[in-house]
């Protein structure tokens, strides 16, 4: 059975929404990093860089919570999260997979330190374009990539939630208020709320 | 035929590689980003963040260095550029493969900047533990995943020599020069050197 090592408070919510889901049965393995138990030698040698999440699946551990969502779907195809392989929409779902980490991130790190760099230099551009792209991105819906919900959306919908209902870091825009209740609406999200809120 | 949008003295250089170690014939767009072009219209429609690298499959456009090399990947299997599905390496690949834009971009950004960022805050945690983590994983090698390169070697390998030899934004490793100049030395990374260079 995988183990999900999570967190309240903390980016883990991404993987517990995905491994709820899922429908699949998994353990979950508190990591209390309000006490640095992300930092205890047991742990990192789960994941050296001393961070939630992070994943287990007999003795093999994997990290980054974009790319847990990405190993789970392909881990437990029956959940449908992913388009399969060969499927024409599986280019903009990778892209939009990736988005998160190489955009939405950083974007919001922005945000927050007030960071001043040139876009030109800075990977994701800057975030008024992020957050403008996926506004264009998430106007027809219902979901990223249009009628079938995916891991995608666990990605992009945690960072909008995140971003604008959770810390108000981002200002409100109609389509990202209809996608973030869609996300919300959804059982798996309601039992990761649940359990993120201990 | 896939189209590579791609412009020199950008971060379009791993996906060149990438294309040249898939040995499949591919079309070069060039988007020179010092004109300016990355934000003309026609472009903006492939990928609206304006940035290269972009690829286009048929009428399919993806972006995202990484996705791309995820994309790719999957489309050549032959090119064996990654474990197959169902393959135990598969979630360190994925790990990996993500750890590019999830670690190693913000944390040059963080460098670059001398942005203060609480660890806690950050979700690359901070500069010197990304680079102390891949010091650890290349200890052996040959490659980040043991014996056998995969695309995940293209986006830690395009990093690591952005980082160490382009710019000398972080001290040089023996580990990492040994894993660079392996990087180095494969005919694919040359060509597209060569290609980069114009």
């Amino acid at each position: 059975m995988m183990k999900l090592y999570w967190s309240p408070r903390s980016r883990s919510f991404t993987t517990l929404w995905l491994m709820e889901e899922t429908g699949q049965p998994y353990e979950r393995v508190l990591i209390d990093i309000s006490t640095g138990a992300q930092k205890a030698p047991e742990f990192l040698a789960i994941n050296p860089m001393g961070k939630v999440p992070a994943l287990t699946d007999g003795d093999i551990a994997t990290a980054e919570a974009a790319a847990i969502c990405a190993y789970v779907t392909e881990r437990f195809p029956d959940a449908k999260l992913a388009p399969p392989l060969g499927d024409a929409r599986r280019a903009k779902y990778l892209q939009w997979l990736f988005f998160g980490p190489s955009c939405i991130e950083p974007a919001l790190i922005q945000i927050f330190t007030k960071l001043e760099v040139p876009s030109s230099t800075a990977a994701w551009g800057n975030a008024t374009q992020v957050f403008d792209v996926l506004d264009k991105a998430l106007e027809k819906g219902p979901w990223i990539l249009g009628n079938d919900f995916s891991a995608a959306d666990i990605v992009i919908g945690s960072g909008l939630n995140f971003a604008i209902r959770q810390f108000k870091m981002v200002p409100p825009r109609p389509a990202f208020d209809r996608y973030i209740d869609r996300c919300m609406a959804r059982p798996a999200f309601q039992r990761a709320e649940t359990i993120a809120a201990g």
